[in-house]
């Protein structure tokens, strides 16, 4: 690790897989549809897929197709809406299966122009966000089906409630969220619930399947919730500046998601982020050249910077893969 | 335009030209050194030059590399400072003409051990960032002749005065930090006093070369200091949902810069951005498929996001260059 040129994102294996098997343990099987843009990476989706999870939730077109190219294409649900879902009718012909998640009237008779066959209708539980009122539901399944779309059921998700930090507040909510989506369920019909997060991946008991993600990697705002998954993602940076008071590393706003603020890094307290730069105050003397671990606040808008992940034991690299699922 | 698939970058041609015109008139030639790293684009690059401008500033290796190797290597200066210098050495060997920042005996070292023919001795002229003390400055002069290395003279980027809007303000500060800058120049020697950035292109009459790079783009954060340059990039975004108080559209935290906090929509109030997604509320009625422009906050973090620009002359897309300085 030491030759590796910075910044760097880095993976620690056996957590990554700790993680992987907790889940696994948990939510067997089907019962998890790993959501691949925490990582928007296919090698790592084939280890979750090794844990037994063959049904992926994307949120872009690419995440889509990347998937089925390397043959993760088993059940691919895009849970988001798109107004051209020509290239994702191509990938179900190609032989995927493919679901679309549609909220309106316009999304609905885009997936059929697009000749995507099924779709979930996605409902608004709370997050002001995507989603129909669940009381509009029923008439949107009936138009799909109307269409020649096969409805696989309802999706919601609680976005609104997956990072609340006290557990039981989560649970209160959770089940506010629920009983709206349960109630569209009905109208909808389908065999298909699909909802959560990592923060609620063990209360939400209401869903047939949990569209988690950052489990596997894990950041610092996810880090305040107590949940049995460990950081395994950082960014492998270099001290290349030291002034009396404060220290740089090669590590700024291009190598990290900022939106919800600032990194961590052990022993130090950080200042400020800008193009290239990270300007932190470290409790002991460092010296130029130092390696340092930073913990990215938010790993997904991260991740999609770099170009590579290098997943390491101990100091020593051994895989990198490509993040290949940049970009829409 | 219409046919883009979104989110995608689109810069207007007129205003980038209005904007590249202005800056040559003002600091014509080498009086400006632009910064690559705004728009991490050779294209884009190549219309400066074609402005007269033909010496760059660069903060990354990659951005290096990527100028010597589109013709536009006639004198780069890597304004950071790097522990493994051979992959510039190597430039430099190849032809190019390179010069790389340094403050401290390691860089320095590095530097000489690479083979970079040529330095800056980077001052700290106020920014709790990179730079030497400006009275380490004739130390490390010394200490770079004796290793070999030409000494070219003085950078001190002024960053913590570039983005004040009040130009009073800016002024003032600017002079108590070029007084630093110059201090160190005279230890140094050398005949570049390189520093200053979009919002000092006018008032930092000390520097020899002015390394701005926002000017040619820009973004809301420079908008609101008055300077003469025009918002020249947005982010093309898709309506893909709407609920009677909000609407949502496909342009999120992996299509945005998030630091310097959320993009403008003209029309709308912006609430809040997910990976995927923009929820803004209109002041009239938008309908799913509307497409809608997005303005970034902090370009150079939005622009290294993406995989092109494209040009565009009212409806007409007509040129899509890559952003081919991305990565490290």
């Amino acid at each position: 690790m030491s030759q590796l040129p910075t910044p760097a994102l880095v993976v620690e294996a056996r957590t990554l897989e700790a993680n992987l098997s907790t889940m696994a343990a948990a939510l067997p099987g089907d019962r998890l549809r790993p959501h691949v843009k925490a990582h928007k990476c296919t090698a790592l989706a084939a280890r979750q897929a090794a844990h037994g999870h063959r049904h992926f939730t994307c949120a872009t077109i690419r995440e889509m197709e990347g998937m089925a190219r390397v043959g993760l294409g088993d059940d691919l649900l895009l849970a988001n809406e798109v107004l051209d879902a020509t290239r994702l009718g191509a990938l179900a012909r190609d032989g995927g299966r493919v679901t679309v998640a549609v909220d309106s009237d316009a999304t609905i008779d885009a997936a059929a122009r697009g000749r995507v066959p099924e779709v979930l209708i996605d409902v608004n539980v709370g997050l002001p966000r995507c989603g129909c009122a669940p009381e509009e539901a029923g008439r949107l399944a009936d138009r799909a089906r109307a269409a020649g779309l096969v409805v696989r059921g309802v999706m919601g998700y609680e976005g609104h409630i997956v990072g609340l930090e006290d557990r039981a507040t989560r649970e209160e909510m959770l089940e506010v969220s629920m009983a709206e989506l349960m109630k569209a369920a009905e109208t909808v019909g389908g065999e298909a619930i699909s909802a959560g997060g990592t923060g609620t991946y063990d209360l939400n008991t209401w869903a047939t399947e949990i569209q988690a993600g950052s489990y596997a990697l894990m950041d610092t705002a996810y880090a305040k919730l107590g949940l049995p998954f460990a950081h395994a993602l950082s960014v492998l940076s270099t001290v290349i500046s030291v002034s009396p008071d404060w220290v740089v590393a090669d590590c700024g706003l291009k190598a990290l998601g900022m939106d919800h603020g600032n990194p961590g890094v052990a022993g130090a307290d950080v200042w400020f982020c800008s193009d290239e730069h990270l300007t932190l105050a470290p409790h002991e003397p460092m010296r130029v050249g130092d390696r340092i671990r930073v913990l990215p606040a938010h790993i997904d808008p991260t991740v999609a910077y770099h170009e590579h992940l290098h997943l390491v034991e101990g100091d020593e690299v051994v895989e990198r893969w490509d993040v290949d699922l940049r970009g829409w």
